[in-house]
């Protein structure tokens, strides 16, 4: 083929062997001058570019960043990863750096994978994704050098404040604190949350908010508070049957916190179904479903996260990695503060049409932007 | 800081020059047996790995194709190019190749940084996405030796069918088509098609879908169908009233085929507003907000699309690029046939409640399978 000329193809050129011609590249000074120049006429000649690759194998510096494509998720959250990793490349290309993506389907094929990055130099620091309690990768990345910085604190290790161990996350327990107090500020109290089952870190962290909230300013005691803490798996169907059985079970319910959009999402079509469209329902994660839908959201900033951790590992300028142990124990971590996206329900339901046949149409329940334009 | 031992590393270790180590990694033969001890000795000791960086100077290979990670788009369609690159980054894997990111604000910028990554041999190959007519990118990249596949056709230039431009696409046409065809089969005849105002390359492929179907079987004339074609940009509240509009000119109107799903959203919200929900909607992307609001919509495979690329590019199996020229004209393209996934609708609807304090509550307006659960 075509391609690009090699090394082989100069030294061709030239009429000199292949290590001259990596001499010339690396160390012209040990050349005969009018070799050098036979090198350097036929590197031009050929257009041949040794920079990046020699760089890479003098300096082990790759300007590489690696991340983790994790597989593709259908569900309405499913986007939150790839709008990390678009925030990621982004800020990487302002400091020079660019992302090599790596597939793997487990934390041992992982640390394989990271293992061949290592020994081929072919990154420089590693973006962690997808913690979790117990995390291998982590403790591997440390014990062979591989700087990186995790998206995701180290859940349940006692770590989450050494300075060896960088990283960034998202402060669910604040964001959903904001939902809870901006219900409670419009005088509302009953308000419940639509929470993940146990033992997930990231729901645990969000459930506290509401919980939070609601202790210090609904004037609810624990066990009512109880009755309204409510789980689901993450998902829309089995979402709707949990908040149906709570909109049955708790009439006077004003609101429901959610721990995702799904969640919101199967929550909105229980309380339309049962005619309870008063209830207010604010989601997590601000999904396109949300705003399509007109759910209020909490929204996580993937531009900040992806900052924080690029300072982090580079400091806060330049695309050098940041010598371990060059940070102290409270700078080693940022939590970023996600922020509650209001919005008025857009709700499929039926209004009035000017060619409606039936005799006395219904009024519509609710002002809103979209339905001013019917 | 600690990081990965260095070339300078071995040589002062084993008390030789780099250019000695070198030549011991790439000529083993012409350095003395002795001093080859001593750098392969200090290389093992050290754990310095020259594998993947040396290989690729010396060959000019990465095993590393390029992709453009374009800016997030929020909207409900937005993550049709993260899903291509999932795709793209674990068909890669499996042959043994890694996926370079990199970003550019415009085709300007984009062949700037396809130069720099040519130059620094960073990538063998570029999976160029978002084609358009008269795309100076798929010009530079053939001019300058680097072999690259469009996700995208070639939008009015006449290279569709040169072997020098592969390119695998999706056939919307055939898709629209499907989903225009699954509504005759029903026996409905008025269709219409929201789709986006003309010189979309990609929105004018679908309508013919969709024209093409009617044309064959609806009984309708060309005046006919001019009526039932409406325009909209690709935005859920304007399309909701270019819908509005469509439903109040078109009173026995029976389906609305949609030319993505923030059309079809919109089209549903119109539908169910003017209590019009038993005209059908279908949309384009299979979006997860198709998936949670049940509307029908048409699939592309992004696996297929991906797989295609790869097999354009590299043949059916391997990690080298497949020499230019290689291919027959009729080769050099793919155009993956999408598929109609069918849904019942699962609306917003109000339902009679078992609390419910009206005396007459209306009965569902339709079964579906959601429905089943109140």
């Amino acid at each position: 083929m075509a391609g690009l000329p090699t090394v082989s193809d100069v030294a061709e050129r030239a009429g000199v062997s292949r290590q001259t011609v990596s001499n010339v590249i690396n160390s012209p000074d040990i050349v005969r001058p009018a070799t050098r120049e036979r090198v350097t006429a036929a590197i031009r000649e050929l257009g041949y570019r040794p920079d990046a690759s020699a760089r890479r194998l003098r300096t082990r510096k790759s300007a590489t960043i690696g991340v983790r494509l994790e597989p593709v998720l259908d569900g309405i959250s499913g986007t939150l990863l790839d709008r990390f990793l678009h925030a990621v490349t982004e800020l990487a290309a302002t400091r020079g750096l660019r992302v090599l993506l790596y597939t793997a389907s487990g934390p041992e094929e992982e640390i394989a994978e990271l293992a061949r990055l290592r020994d081929g130099a072919d990154v420089d620091a590693i973006v962690l994704t997808a913690t979790f309690a117990g995390d291998t990768r982590s403790r591997w990345l440390t014990e062979n050098g591989l700087p990186f910085v995790a998206f995701g604190r180290p859940w349940g290790v006692d770590d989450v404040n050494s300075p060896e161990h960088l990283w960034v996350d998202v402060d669910g327990a604040a964001g959903v604190r904001q939902a809870a107090d901006h219900l409670l500020d419009q005088g509302l109290t009953r308000i419940a949350f639509l929470g993940w089952p146990s033992d997930a870190g990231t729901g645990d962290d969000r459930r506290t908010g509401w919980w939070d909230a609601m202790t210090a300013r609904s004037g609810l005691s624990a066990d009512e508070l109880d009755l309204l803490d409510v789980e689901t798996p993450d998902d829309v169907h089995l979402a709707r049957a949990a908040a149906r059985d709570l909109l049955l079970a708790q009439p006077g319910l004003q609101a429901v916190v959610c721990v995702s959009d799904s969640a919101a999402l199967g929550a909105s079509m229980a309380a339309t179904a049962l005619d309870r469209s008063d209830v207010a329902v604010i989601g997590f994660d601000n999904t396109p479903v949300a705003a399509a839908l007109g759910i209020s959201s909490v929204e996580q900033d993937m531009a900040a996260v992806a900052a924080g951790a690029l300072d982090l590992l580079l400091g806060s300028t330049g695309s050098d990695v940041v010598p371990r142990g060059g940070l102290a124990a409270g700078e080693a971590h940022r939590l970023i503060t996600p922020r509650l996206v209001v919005r008025s329900p857009l709700h499929l339901d039926r209004a009035p049409a000017p060619t409606a046949s039936s005799p006395t149409p219904p009024p519509p329940r609710r002002a809103s932007p979209m339905e001013g334009q019917q």
